[in-house]
């Protein structure tokens, strides 16, 4: 990149979806106004080139779209709207033409736009190795209706809203050269902010989290933030078209701790169970009951047939394997 | 790092300042309330390994504490009031300890502390090479009262709240081995939240800026956003205590185009000046008149004696010597 005002110029919005804002780029800071009837949503996540992408499994526009993604997805397990997002971009000496940077952006833009966000900051620097780009997304909700991690009951249906496993089976196709059906998973992920919308909506009682660590490690935390014990039900577990050709073993695997599916996996009470299936399948949206919550010490199992076993709360650590 | 949960678990704040804050760390997203008088503020800066900090030049308190000291000062170049920060860390493979990324956390939380911020979010990632910190900071000011670059009108004062050039001879000092007396200037900025307030509150209109990239850089942005040009008076400009040790060329180039300093340089109507210098007498806080605006195209001059010459825009642009 040659001139970073020039960059920073090309990709500024030349309009803005919101009423909220007031300033977007273009001063020290944003200014926006959110307004008396709704709390405020934040989050951050950051992708790094050579950890959690490379330059041949994803392209530059997929790269930018999924980093927003990750971050609208953690806004829908909110039951928020998202708004506003900030970038910052650290940029290799080499490597990367202004022709792939502008196509990150593009991604940035092309998931902003489905969900009417306006970028409204960021900071562009340069960096000796791997690309890295951090986003923060700014959201609210209609007060009082925020969906924790922490509202889990005995009793509560176990619920999700599509097949997992898809992710993964994708990325370990793009790792191993080749490429299956499932790689859009990987690449281009859907976050479910109208699924959060429709819980956040429905009045009833609901936990809620994204998957991004794959369903064992969030039904941990859903049990362990609530206090209860959470069952899966593996045969009610969906599964991605075509999944059966692959072991059982690898299948599972996939399913329970691969992560990155960006679905929703929640609970909300029995006795609200059919309303909120009735306002999925209205909005012609699916949700799949998947288990159940127990009034027994936190812990997640899995049953199958007459059997239970233990999950361990696996998924992604991002420091596992580095010392 | 052994384990990235337990490592979040010992960063996680054990308690809070901001009324605000509904839900801090924990879930997918912070949550918090910030109401219906005020406007919100948000903003976020990178410092990047190799790039903007080395290992000898400033310790790992210093740069979690500087990380934040940036955003805070893009609050105060507002006129607002921070209140919460988000902290995305990229970590190396090797090279740093635990007990090293603990004291970053201390450095954050010491100057979130100093000024009642509360950490509400971030993510830590590994990454094959340098360790990049990217901080977003939200903050709120009262409805109306922002203090925006292009504020500024003809016949304007042009104000400075402190010495400048001293973080770039700290830097230069620190980069050639030795140690002078600014290198606190560099390592430890104190964003000028303070003088922020007292102008924001003022009531009067204002621009404003907090010098990141020198104050030839931040006069050019000041005109350009207000369409007129800005005149400093070399004579007027202050510097830090025995800068004349210093050649007259070197002095210059640390005042005007060193930047880091942060302290804010902003301009005030001729009629408002008396008044703005007396709420700063009256607070202890400092403030220097060093030019005037003038009611021509933009550009910014400097004026010395009876001659006047042009600055560039120079200041610190993260690519120029890259490619």
């Amino acid at each position: 990149m040659k001139d970073e005002f020039a960059f920073i110029q090309s990709i500024t919005p030349a309009y803005s979806f919101r009423d909220e804002l007031i300033n977007g780029i273009g001063d020290d800071a944003a200014l926006y106004r959110i307004g008396a009837e709704c709390d405020e949503i934040a989050c951050t996540d950051t992708m790094v080139e050579g950890i959690h992408f490379k330059k041949d499994t994803m392209t530059p526009f997929q790269i930018g779209r999924k980093a927003l993604a990750v971050n609208v997805s953690d806004v829908a397990a909110m039951g928020g709207i998202p708004l506003f997002y900030l970038v910052s971009l650290s940029v290799p000496n080499s490597g990367w033409s202004t022709r792939q940077l502008k196509e990150i952006y593009r991604g940035l833009k092309a998931l902003g736009d489905e969900f009417q966000m306006d970028m409204i900051g960021g900071d562009t620097v340069s960096t000796r190795s791997d690309l890295h780009i951090s986003v923060t997304v700014i959201g609210k909700i209609e007060k009082g209706r925020r969906l924790l991690r922490s509202n889990a009951r005995p009793g509560d249906v176990v619920f999700l809203t599509g097949p997992v496993g898809g992710s993964a089976a994708g990325l370990s196709s793009l790792l191993s050269g080749d490429t299956n059906s499932y790689i859009s998973y990987h690449q281009e992920p859907n976050p479910r902010v109208k699924q959060g919308r429709i819980l956040a909506k429905s009045d009833c009682r609901i936990s809620l989290n994204d998957v991004s660590d794959g369903i064992a490690s969030e039904s941990h935390e859903i049990s362990e933030a609530s206090g209860v014990s959470i069952v899966l039900e593996q045969d009610l577990i969906p599964a991605p078209e075509g999944f059966d050709a692959y072991s059982s073993f690898q299948r599972l695997e996939w399913m329970l701790n691969g992560g990155e599916d960006y679905e929703l996996i929640g609970t909300v009470a029995e006795a609200d169970w059919k309303n909120v299936e009735n306002l999925f399948l209205k909005q012609k949206e699916s949700i799949y009951r998947i288990g159940y919550v127990e009034d027994k010490k936190p812990g997640v199992w899995m049953s199958y047939k007459d059997q239970k076993f233990k999950l361990d709360k696996k998924g992604y650590n991002h420091f596992s394997s580095k010392e």
